[in-house]
């Protein structure tokens, strides 16, 4: 299992757990699934969105997470090398040491592992600025379904088009093993300065993304809508001002000045859209004291219902109000609670179905809303994922976002890289209609 | 022909040429060429480095410069919706008249077209900061070989591994006519500040670079040699100071505070660094005088020798200097010149081999020292291509960099897209050896 909401159904038990300690040991592995024909998933820490590293016909799962050797790291030339086990959290400290920034931070940055972030192309808070893990992947070294050791890319951004390293990331295990990475830094950003405002009306809170966005691009952007505040008013002492409806946690980053000019701007057109209160952090106590908002969302979701399915949806940043009135609406039809959150500044907004686990039909629902809410996104120009994969638990659903003949493409590299479908088998990939 | 030193021998007249005024033109065209066995060209303005869009078997050259329709700009999602004939400097201008900014800078952006762009994943001078042209495509609808539209991406950045968008990036016209692209765009920065150095030794201006890389991104970071210096000098009234072997050009751009403090923590370095002279710009004027070094480049270049084989390898920011030692011994063995000048910020080096176009034996000299400088780029854990692309001027030392395995997927994504090898054939992929 994983941290999805659910695989599908079986007990995904392996027939042989191996926990690599080097290359050898994947190299090994490798060749023993070839020999006696079991499939083969890599597996990093567990903390996948979307039944990735579940062992859907059994098989091997191949861990990695004792790979967790920093190899080398260059200040001046802003990289890391480094091991798949190893958290995005020890990435980022790593860096930190030399003044350097990993900068995207999915919501498990302290135990997701950065092989699972390549294997996903993770994204996270600062995706808006800084992009997902796709931008900061200059090389890779796997195994292939030979058994063999392959390198790509390595290099600054000036590579031509013909590095695999870009189809690798987010490629969720079906192509090789990760064994190395070579990961881009960037200079650590001088100032942060955060805010957050509270507003009666969610969609004003939109304009107000809408009329900064083009002017300045924040560090972080995250919106939270009327059930996730009701949610956490439920049980927490949180101060929200009277018939607050929606809350927006800004950042800008950057050098001190070019970073307080920003803010300063957001906090203008903020004000201009109505907003019930704004709060600033001068430092990093208030700062966490802004941030405790966002990290009381998961619990107070978890006191609704012990059943989330916690879709994270792409739609173009103009659609993301049209986006929240059909969701309400499908929530009314289904008579499930949908809050939303999320990465606003790019159109990445997490729905979540609330459910009860033991009800089957109540299960059943939730299933059908999520299928009207991915119909619905399409429909705008969004995506069934932003930064979560689509594994074994969108994988249902790919023909919606793609058509026949890319997806006979996307068939054709698997292939390509995996003639005996070897590597994680189920995943990502529709079943072929043909 | 293109703008590329060499097109292999022939004379590469196309068969048939059309001029593509919309989508069904290019449909038409790909249904033609099937129909009818010719490989099909797509053509855009004609600048690229590495005879990409040069009809080696003859066949249908497809030229999309009159499709040059802005379709859409939307200032609040930041990205523009545009045809392939549309100039770079016309994405750019269209983006200025919103404050908005496309960063990707080919030297040819007057007049090269954002297909090709696109097709060869251009860069340019700003990529140090701002990466290059794979970093703005947001989606592109493109004529498959069956003559079908197909469409990719068209997202922020958080769409998953699974778009075809950054495969299609960079595939040099082997996959399909690229007839509609969407480019994100950024706020245009509001500071640009400007520094030019003179330096008596190269390798201090290695080392500055070297030592403000790990603090600051520069927006521009070029470095020119000795030798360029020796042309320029020859007939230019240029005021090198005496004992001038180097010169840096770096710009800082952002918020005005932030890009002057960049700014000024670049001259400490250079000043550190025994630079010779170091002249800043005040005001648009300042900033064009010293830009016109690097404009004095070419002609003068043009001067020494008619031909010029201009490569643009890439090797990690630290082997720069090794590079710069090894390329210097090469040309006193083959006793030829080789000027360089470049995106230092990236490790983007230009190569520039000159020769006698009359004389053979002084072509296939020059030829051999650029194959020693490839060779040496890729024991440096370089690349052979930056920014040009492979085309066909430099397919034949594909495998320099590339194992036959790497190769045997490429050629299986080939195939994926373009079974009948109708597109651009003999282009990017080296000659299959089995």
């Amino acid at each position: 299992m994983d941290a999805s909401y659910t695989a599908p159904p079986g007990n995904h038990d392996p027939d042989v757990v191996v926990l690599a300690e080097n290359v050898e040991d994947v190299i090994e592995s490798v060749l023993y699934a070839r020999e006696n024909g079991l499939p083969l998933v890599a597996r990093g820490t567990g903390t996948g969105m979307s039944a990735g590293a579940v062992p859907l016909e059994g098989g091997l799962v191949l861990s990695t997470v004792k790979m967790k050797r920093v190899i080398d790291l260059n200040v001046n030339e802003k990289w890391i090398q480094c091991e798949p086990g190893l958290t995005t959290a020890d990435v980022k400290n790593a860096a930190a040491k030399h003044s350097l920034f990993y900068p995207p931070d999915p919501s498990s940055y302290k135990i997701s592992s950065i092989g699972g972030n390549i294997a996903e192309n993770a994204g996270g808070l600062r995706c808006v600025k800084y992009g997902t893990t796709k931008d900061y992947v200059l090389g890779l070294k796997y195994i292939d379904a030979d058994g063999n050791l392959q390198s790509t890319g390595s290099l600054s951004n000036q590579v031509d088009g013909m590095d695999l390293t870009p189809l690798l990331v987010g490629s969720e295990g079906l192509f090789g093993v990760i064994v190395e990475t070579r990961l881009a830094l960037i200079p650590a950003p001088r100032a942060t300065y955060t805010v957050l405002a509270h507003f009666h009306d969610i969609y004003r809170a939109l304009e107000a993304i809408y009329t900064f966005l083009p002017e300045l691009v924040p560090s972080v952007c995250e919106l939270i809508d009327g059930e996730v505040i009701k949610a956490i008013s439920q049980h927490d002492p949180y101060p929200f001002p009277e018939g607050c409806k929606a809350a927006l946690l800004v950042e800008t980053d950057g050098e001190e000045e070019a970073a307080k000019l920003e803010l300063n701007r957001v906090m203008e057109v903020l004000e201009d859209h109505d907003a019930l209160e704004i709060h600033t952090a001068q430092n990093p106590e208030e700062r966490e004291r802004l941030w405790n908002l966002r990290r009381l969302i998961s619990p107070a979701l978890s006191r609704i219902a012990d059943g989330k399915m916690n879709e994270d949806v792409v739609v173009p940043i103009g659609k993301m109000a049209t986006l929240i009135e059909r969701v309400e609406e499908i929530a009314k039809r289904y008579k499930v609670l949908i809050p939303i959150y999320g990465h606003a500044g790019d159109g990445n907004l997490h729905l979540n179905v609330m459910y009860k686990k033991a009800n089957e039909e109540n299960r059943i629902i939730a299933h059908e809303a999520i299928f009207d809410c991915f119909k619905t996104v399409i429909e705008l120009g969004g995506t069934i994922s932003g930064e979560h994969g689509i594994g074994a638990a969108k994988n249902q659903y790919m023909n919606l976002q793609f058509s026949e003949d890319e997806l006979n493409i996307l068939r054709q590299i698997k292939h390509a890289f995996d003639p005996d479908n070897l590597f994680n088998p189920g995943k990502m990939l529709p079943p072929d209609s043909s």
